[in-house]
């Protein structure tokens, strides 16, 4: 690591923003050059506070308000040596003379601050749809800490008994379930199909199904198009939907960057409106960095640019740019896009390229799904796990995975995730040595199962049907559910003739070799087989990856 | 996948065991073939138990004995097609004519099969000492269900106030959990220094102290020499250690393979006396296999020639196997050695190469360790997490890691042994875009924070010192405590002066810049810091990696 005494002494480094990606930054430059000034600027009260962890204080899950508070400015002051000042906004840029202007949020004060380089970390502002009554007092928004505490005062001053969260994102999901805890009853109003529009279909169907289990009522392809005041309450006006009676609305539509200061520079925005980066993070202006919520990145899979909005890409862009100031020869190689959310007793996550956006790029794909078990399934606390795997059919590349499960889904999305980072294939993951005891997993972990799974598509061996072509099958096909007597009673995909496994061999005569067979079983497992019996006996044949389990789920209302 | 019906209507295959490796084989086998015949071998009266969860039923943590079997010989026919016969031995293998010689265990008679395919899948026999006592009828093993009925109707009828469990490798530390949550008093001896031998000593000391906070005696370094009657109890003897007064033994010292058959039969048997396999998992003789515990593999990344005696190896090869016998072109890439124990509340994992071994091998190696939380700090729930790196110094490349704590241990083993299977180096592991949200991780997941460390290491930002160097460390060394006066109040390193980190830039001429010193804190983080303002202000400093805590639990008892 090259350091330039020299230069460094009169080094003067100011970050706009204190949270997330402008601390980490301001740290890691610390540490890297102990003699630049870095002055960090930020228009709110706090630098550094636990953003994930607002919605779970509204329940009382996070008890202290303080533990939100990651670092003070006096903290991070005496820690880092880092002149932060907060409740200041930087009003303005002068690119030419290397200047920013400082305004004094409470005083409106005006003051101009020097720069060699400039990093801006301003986050990204809720979105507020412009809708008759999203300014009165009872909306709300869920952003930082003052946010957060107006909604808690809200909930204990005027004991709500009803909340309406508009959006079903994460924090949209987050606060509808720690205020479920608080006893109030929420409903969730999304205009997508479906909530988490970053997921998958079924991984969101999950998510939907945890938030019905317990209480949480979600409408979605519902838009929000008035909030009114009704009497006491208010009424929460859709487009093609109820009017929901609620006491209180919180707005978790999603969230816009900040980029007033950008433009008002003159710094290229990107085609989506955010910030442009190069691979350094540096702006059109050389000694200009953004990194954060602010920026448009490059997803590093699906090649497209975009917002990523999470705490761990601002994180390491933070690290990455003071590298850089540090004198240090670093690149931004784009972010996975892995995410993951809880909702209630249900984990859903995703890293890479979604089903969704492969079909939307008109991308060669295919897809598998597994369906296996957290750890060993005698051992107490198993609990299912469903994963699925996107990848090139042509090199069987890994592309993009996601999963839905309670327990264990995090670190099997972990395990995907470094294989895309990688570059590995399917093949590679059925070979993954992992760590295996009863409490952790099975000696075959559901990820080396996906892998099996899709290296037998690839290899041909496993002709497969996807829970969302079975709505197309026409009459020409025979569905065959191979579960027990027992389970097919109790419910199985509408046509489904029942021959359970440990008898197929013994009743093939009952099929025609004529008729293609879609065979379905609890989770895939045994169907898989049955589609081997049948092939080798002459019958064509698919299975219905992740089974009646999945499909039901997936498909969930529309049945 | 290329079938070869005419071929595989004749095709008999003998699988000799039928327990993981055998089991796998036998399953997958029939998926690729529904024509060949597969008959599976067992000696004992079961098939597919599950191994790995028998200590775990002698505390009723599995409650139901029926769970362990996962398949029964009856079920395993239904399902697959496999002619399974049980309580029944392979006796000789005559190589010239493909056949051998079965031996029912019950009525010792005889029979001849002929083979196409042979695959020998015998497992490993535990170790009993050759030292008087041992076939005292107190003294147990434990290696399949009978094994276990007999501990547990021991534990049931005889209701023993004390066990002794000789060997502190996997079973003998579950074994020992188990019996003490059945309200037994349990020493475990240990002959090596240190229980848990494959890991790397300071892993081991957490396991140990897991066993002295629940009350379970550990004795390393100690020999059992006999085992005597002594009126109703038993006297275990040690050579350097006390003698044990106790009920009922339980011999845990590790596994012998199983090659009796395999040398009868002159296969070629490897330099530590396992059956010798190339990468198609063939022995010596074309046609016939050898997978699971009776195998020598060579280990991925060390390039050592050695037993793997663990359940996800032996599954893989299983299915390897039989693939292969399938016609498809596989080979095998060998074990990362990847594994974890979870004693009481602690668990230990390890994959690739140890510490340890890049020590006995002279290999150039270097070490990181960190120590993160198992998710965001301020959610319930967090729990710490050291994790260590072990690494190439010439290009970074990722050899080894370790690691130990209670929650989220298992991720991120699994997460860096995917690294190492896919050849990253520790710069890829700071990048890596892993699953965020507060129950899960941080914005800066564990894993990210080792690859950090490593790549400051790397990079010559960071000079660190081991815990195991602290001893070494002569008096012309000045150590330095970085944490808070309340902290360092509460134990330091002996010799330790007090300067917290928020006070040294203005203490700095406190210390001398003749003098190199040795920073501690608590677990490392504030030590690199103050390794990094230490070093700008020209001293000469190392901050001991893992800290206070790392330390502490290391050296242990040798303080």
């Amino acid at each position: 690591m090259t350091q330039h005494p020299e230069e460094s002494k009169h080094r003067t480094v100011v970050i706009v923003g204190g949270v997330a990606g402008g601390a980490s930054c301001a740290a890691r430059l610390r540490r890297l050059d102990e003699n630049a000034q870095i002055i960090m600027v930020e228009r709110g009260p706090h630098i550094s506070f636990a953003n994930c962890g607002l919605p779970y204080h509204l329940s009382g899950v996070i008890e202290e308000r303080d533990s939100l508070l990651v670092q003070t400015p006096e903290s991070f002051k005496a820690r880092y040596g880092v002149d932060v000042r907060v409740l200041t906004e930087v009003v303005d840029i002068d690119r030419d003379a290397k200047t920013v202007e400082l305004r004094d949020v409470d005083t409106d004060a005006r003051s101009t601050l020097a720069y060699d380089q400039l990093v801006l970390s301003p986050g990204a502002t809720p979105f507020i749809p412009p809708i008759p009554g999203a300014d009165l007092p009872q909306v709300h928004v869920l952003r930082n800490i003052p946010d957060m505490d107006r909604i808690l005062a809200a909930c204990n001053d005027e004991q709500p008994a009803h909340v309406t969260v508009v959006g079903a994102g994460f924090i949209g999901l987050e606060v509808a379930e720690n205020l479920e805890h608080r006893g109030i009853d929420v409903t969730v109003v999304e205009m997508a199909a479906q909530v988490m529009p970053n997921l998958d279909r079924e991984m969101a169907a999950a998510l939907s199904d945890a938030c019905a289990r317990h209480g949480v009522e979600v409408l979605t392809s519902t838009r929000v198009n008035a909030i009114e005041e009704d009497g006491e309450r208010l009424a929460v006006q859709t487009l093609d939907g109820p009017t929901v009676a609620t006491d209180l609305v919180v707005m978790a539509v999603g969230v816009r960057p900040a980029v007033e200061l950008a433009k008002a520079a003159d710094l290229t925005l990107g085609e989506r409106g955010g910030i442009r980066v190069d691979e350094t993070l540096r702006t059109s202006d050389p000694d200009i960095f953004a990194i954060g919520d602010a920026v448009e990145v490059t997803h590093r899979v699906t090649g497209q640019t975009g917002f990523m909005p999470l705490a761990g890409p601002a994180n390491r862009q933070g690290r990455l740019v003071a590298d850089i100031i540090g004198g240090l020869e670093r690149t931004y190689g784009g972010p996975l896009g892995t995410s993951i959310i809880k909702v209630f007793d249900t984990v859903s996550a995703c890293t890479g390229m979604s089903e969704g956006l492969a079909k939307r790029l008109d991308l060669d794909h295919r897809v598998a799904w597994i369906s296996g078990s957290s750890h060993a399934s005698y051992f107490p606390g198993a609990e299912n796990i469903t994963l699925k795997a996107i990848f090139d059919p042509t090199d069987g590349k890994l592309l993009g995975a996601q999963g839905y499960g309670r327990d264990g889904v995090d670190k099997r999305i972990d395990v995907l995730a470094t294989a895309i980072a990688a570059g590995m294939t399917v093949d590679a993951l059925e070979e993954l040595d992992l760590a295996y005891a009863p409490p952790f997993s099975s000696a075959k972990d559901p990820v080396n199962h996906l892998g099996a799974v899709a290296a037998g598509m690839l290899a041909g061996a496993h002709p497969t049907i996807a829970w969302n072509e079975v709505a197309e099958l026409g009459d020409d096909v025979k569905l065959v559910d191979v579960r027990t007597e027992k389970e097919y009673a109790a419910g199985t995909i509408p046509g489904a003739v029942n021959i359970p496994l440990d008898n197929l061999r013994e009743r093939l005569d009952e099929l025609d070799r004529d008729v293609p067979i879609v065979i379905n079983c609890k989770r895939g497992k045994r169907g898989y087989l049955a589609v081997r019996i049948l092939l080798q006996h002459g019958f064509e044949a698919r299975n219905l990856l992740g089974g009646y389990c999945l499909w039901s789920m997936a498909v969930g209302d529309d049945r």
